[in-house]
């Protein structure tokens, strides 16, 4: 049985997030299903690694390229791992200084992964506090105004 | 000037909901605004009268082809008219006799609308009560479980 | 029957934010059933005169005296009246100048009366846009960092 | 320093629950922070054993003495714990086998401890999915009618 380490976990972020279907499949199950929260577009269990590469996907977009998440605190316990972490992500074409929670993601969360034969095959993600309404703004057409960023 | 009656009113919003253009084109102006409450995939602001008519696709579409609205009252005043109304969806596949809000929009609600020249040119929705919240969800790729309607 | 003028109208509201139970009396009934939008701690159906006056005496407290509500356009018809509105408040201790929606409510909506032998009997109240989050997270106890007003 | 030990993280919860002030103060700091998830009454950071306990009593109250919480995952990890959970919880006075989210909490969460010198310190709570409104609907006073449940 793989042992999961640090060092294993921080690899199958770096393939998943590189969006490389084939360096991902290392680390991450073809049946893999991940459950993103809230009820916006993108919320829901995606099932399968290429869903799980689509939203991924979709995420960069929605950020502009930069979606940031610092590592607050983690724990690796039998064949599961769990992230605390802080997001932080700017939408394309957000007024400069822009504090609006349909601009701007601002949130604690955390995620929580379970391994079988070294691999991912099921992932949670939620958030602390208010954070699921700031990503539900966050990931709507909504802008600070009301009016819609893509007609 | 055009008079708003309550006929015109009708013709209106049934050439709105007929989706097709050059009948709709009589009622609603080219330049036409139309705020749909709530922050889903289709909320916000939708501009001209080809953005108004992809809402209504996609509202009918989500509703199976079959999104009741139940006239409770509707006044009419000057240059504008108003009408409370409850409607009914039902997202297609959901279990049969489903209560969940991600399947049933069941929601009183208000619109509004100010007419220019015999055509509407703006128009507003809103919901009373948790309303806001159903759409949403119902809006949402979400079934009852959280599975996505669509992957 | 008494005819329901802009002057009557006006008259309630006045009775009403007056939070005078024996001015207030005069234009809403003892039974009168209000619909407070959303799922906060003060959202729902207020039922009796008492109840009303209770909400209102809850919102004026919560925008530290200072509800703003602007008029942009009004209707009457039958025993029925309407207000399309803009309202404004801010949490007494919120920092000066936050943009915060805890802080500070900026959303637009509506409400509706019916009347029933000169008094309001029944109304209800909505927002336009994504007002009913910014609406409830204004009532809510949170700071704009996730503390709690009062502890 | 005190190991954590499922057994500590255990008494540490009973104490809790127990609403035993002298018990909890055994397991938890008199400057404990706990963060509640979502933007209802109860939401936020409250600051203190006593706010702490008082939060608890709330919860157990709108329960009507019955929050159910199952054990699905747990981790310890230096002086963190943390447990993945179901909780479960009808408001007292629901009609039988009601579904409705505004009676019925049905939420999958997490909930993240950090330990100093024996004693819980911080925690957090948070919700996957979308179990953060339902967790607001359930606390809020709307009964499944928009009715509500305290006049």
């Amino acid at each position: 049985m793989t042992e999961i380490t640090p060092e294993l976990v921080e690899k199958a972020y770096v393939a998943l997030v590189s969006l490389d279907r084939e360096e991902a499949a290392k680390y991450w199950s073809e049946d893999v299903r991940f459950s993103v929260p809230g009820r916006h577009a993108q919320a829901g269990w995606h099932v399968g690694l290429d869903a799980l590469l689509a939203f991924r996907r979709a995420l960069t977009d929605a950020a502009g390229g930069k979606f940031e998440v610092e590592l607050v605190t983690s724990m690796i316990s039998g064949n599961e791992c769990m992230d605390v972490v802080k997001v932080h992500a700017v939408r394309p074409g957000a007024p400069d200084g822009s504090t609006s929670p349909y601009d701007v993601l601002d949130a604690d969360g955390i995620q929580v992964f379970r391994w079988e034969n070294g691999r991912i095959v099921e992932g949670r993600a939620g958030f602390f506090g208010d954070g699921s309404t700031n990503y539900d703004q966050w990931w709507s057409p909504l802008d600070g105004n009301g009016e819609r960023r893509y007609v």
